[in-house]
């Protein structure tokens, strides 16, 4: 059975549509991360990056711990086969968008909310460079999706998944998709997929009563 | 033939190391990104994001245009056989280290660099959060080649490659390994590598003469 411990969090939320669109049995532990969890010491020795979310596989009895949520989207299609291709030029495009992901989107998304609404002091430099290059990047994506249904090509792999983890916390940012209706377009169309549905579910009801 | 747009960047190094690595024939073509060539319209036809390196590969007289470094790095790797293991356990730690690199390293270190060197009015908080977060970066380094000779494991791989690329340009965001031996002595044994003074001295002849 395979352990994901994580929170409701976009790069959370990744791992959990790969589960779900996968059909694996799999459990959630919570790591409630608005408490600091991440940081306590029985988290940080499964994970010292300090972050969610953390897969554990086991492998025959071995425990295999896997971290950053882009690998275990990687490692997830490869044991299943599916939503990534196994080869050539398709394939490439699904690393491309993984790592212009992982590179340019996320920590753009991140730290545009970071300054808009935790920065002890106001850094309206930091924040319009963010902020900035967030927009830019919904319109990479908005034109890329013009000419092709789904981000890496023609059909829906790890690469959407990764995409849509960051665009469902939007609002974090204080970002919308009124400006690029053709990914407002994908991303309904990615929310209404049932497995999606379910991972938001599962890691929402992750979060307790306040 | 491989053709690569590249300049002597911290991304741009990693592409040729690998080439030089592997022994693929390849050409550079210079794209100097401290006049914005990344930024004109011949360049942004190939790479819409305005960024190098960009592979240009010849597959059986098609012409396929690859960005994003590491994604890059992953297809020079699988169409050799080399640098990345090809299942298990092995695997998914040189993935894991990519997207560690492509999430953290990569936007701290050039975080950091930009608030210490080009923002256009001092912005403390973002400074010291680059720096810090870079600086972190380098200790869980530090402590993770304490128990392994490689960054993703026993053996070099194209992890190796990602994270030196960075380090090669630590004075950019003015970090040093003066803190972190473990590191430092990995990365000399990496820069000592034939194939990879091979890729800077490649990488530093695409700047023009001042």
């Amino acid at each position: 059975m395979i352990e994901l411990h994580a929170f409701a969090t976009p790069n959370s939320v990744k791992v959990v549509i790969a589960l779900e669109e996968l059909r694996f049995a799999y459990e959630l532990s919570p790591v409630n991360v608005r408490k600091g969890e991440q940081k306590q010491e029985t988290f940080v020795d499964l994970n010292p990056n300090g972050k969610v979310p953390v897969l554990v596989d086991d492998l025959d009895g071995e425990r295999f711990v896997l971290t950053e949520s882009a690998a275990i989207l990687v490692y997830l299609a490869e044991k299943s086969g599916k939503l990534l291709p196994k080869s050539g030029t398709a394939r490439a495009r699904v690393f491309e968008q993984l790592f212009f992901h992982a590179s340019a989107l996320s920590p753009a998304f991140g730290n545009a909310g970071f300054f808009k609404r935790s920065s002890p002091q106001p850094q309206a430099i930091a924040e319009a460079r963010f902020i900035s290059e967030a927009e830019r990047i919904l319109c990479l994506l908005d034109a890329k999706l013009t000419d092709q249904a789904f981000a890496a090509g023609d059909d829906f792999t790890i690469a959407d998944i990764a995409h849509f983890g960051w665009l469902w916390r939007r609002q974090f940012p204080g970002l919308t998709l009124d400006e690029t209706p053709t990914l407002s377009r994908w991303y309904d169309d990615v929310a209404a997929r049932p497995a999606v549905q379910r991972a938001i579910a599962r890691v929402e009801a992750l979060v307790p009563a306040a």
